[in-house]
């Protein structure tokens, strides 16, 4: 039995369905969306007509982009195409660019190898990336998967795909986080961090 | 500087405009919103601008109700009109609703008074109340806001308010809560309780 009207109901499942929004949460944001002058609601609804229309995958790196076409990395003759930095998601890309450290560009993969989750090779943007190496324009493949147990597996996985076409293949150094405390970092990290000790 | 395509960002703009949501929870959402089936993606964005159009306030307790007219409850010959019971919430006449217990009608005051927020009586629905009983039909007015120190204060002042008319009102009771730990029962509630006890 519905204890809201069927509108409200509505927009509380709706709500409900997204990640980590429990049925309360989904109440109080409907709550909230309601509360909301007309025009900021719209404002809402038209933002994710928007964007599912209009975002799109880049046909070379696979990372979102807006409409048909290269993205603005792979369409910049100012990135280095010589350097593919591979990561999991959109986000880590994102990530990687605030740095404003790294000029080359990216691949992204839109996941990992996950055994336990049925997440096969096949699920990932795996044969875009070889397509990419077997052009002959990379030197080096910069591995920047997660370093969790399925991050090293699908590096360890592509590192053994694209070797053959006489790449560099590089993974992210390990080490304890910048600003971070030593006595906070684990046995894994600090041990990591030992062996790739740089001179000063 | 933004790294997503504008059309991502202002959806994830969007969702970290919701209560509880942080920036890093609303680039979660919308990479979801992102991921899901057109059609699914439209419904969301539909059911928004639906809720939005169709839930209006009840002319006579201020609950939410779909279009124009009276709710459910104050159209149903079946509620006993001589009996409100005031909440604070329409998400707190849902809880009501739900124990199958109460057969009286609503008030909905949207919020209690809170000068710490610079919510005083004039923001919330209360001339209606003050309507409803001066119009003569209500025998008694529970008060079921919040045990908070707000909630308190509400039914205080909203009691003095509707004494006058000459109608019962009663607060709901305090106690331990049902399949509560009475080792986790803070001491206010203990006290309440013990001065509540009722003979078995």
């Amino acid at each position: 039995m519905e204890y809201f009207p069927p509108a409200l109901e509505a927009l509380v499942e709706q709500f409900a369905r997204l990640p980590g929004v429990g049925k309360k949460s989904a109440q109080r944001l409907a709550f909230f969306v309601l509360g909301l002058p007309d025009e900021d609601a719209s404002a809402f609804s038209d933002a994710i007509l928007s964007a599912k229309k209009s975002i799109k995958m880049c046909p070379v790196c696979c990372n979102f982009t807006e409409g048909e076409g290269l993205c603005p990395i792979c369409a910049s003759s100012k990135r280095d195409e010589g350097v593919v930095c591979v990561v999991a998601d959109p986000k880590d890309a994102a990530a990687l660019e605030r740095s404003r450290e790294y000029r080359g560009r990216y691949h992204v993969l839109h996941g990992v190898i996950s055994p336990m989750n049925h997440i096969g090779p096949d699920a990932l943007h795996i044969k875009e990336l070889i397509d990419r190496v077997a052009d002959g324009d990379i030197r080096e493949v910069i591995m920047a998967t997660n370093p969790t147990t399925e991050g090293e597996a699908t590096a360890m996985y592509l590192s053994r795909l694209v070797k053959p076409f006489g790449v560099t293949v590089t993974r992210l150094a390990y080490g304890v986080p910048v600003g971070g405390q030593l006595e906070f970092a684990d046995d894994a990290t600090l041990t990591r961090a030992l062996e790739g000790r740089q001179e000063m």
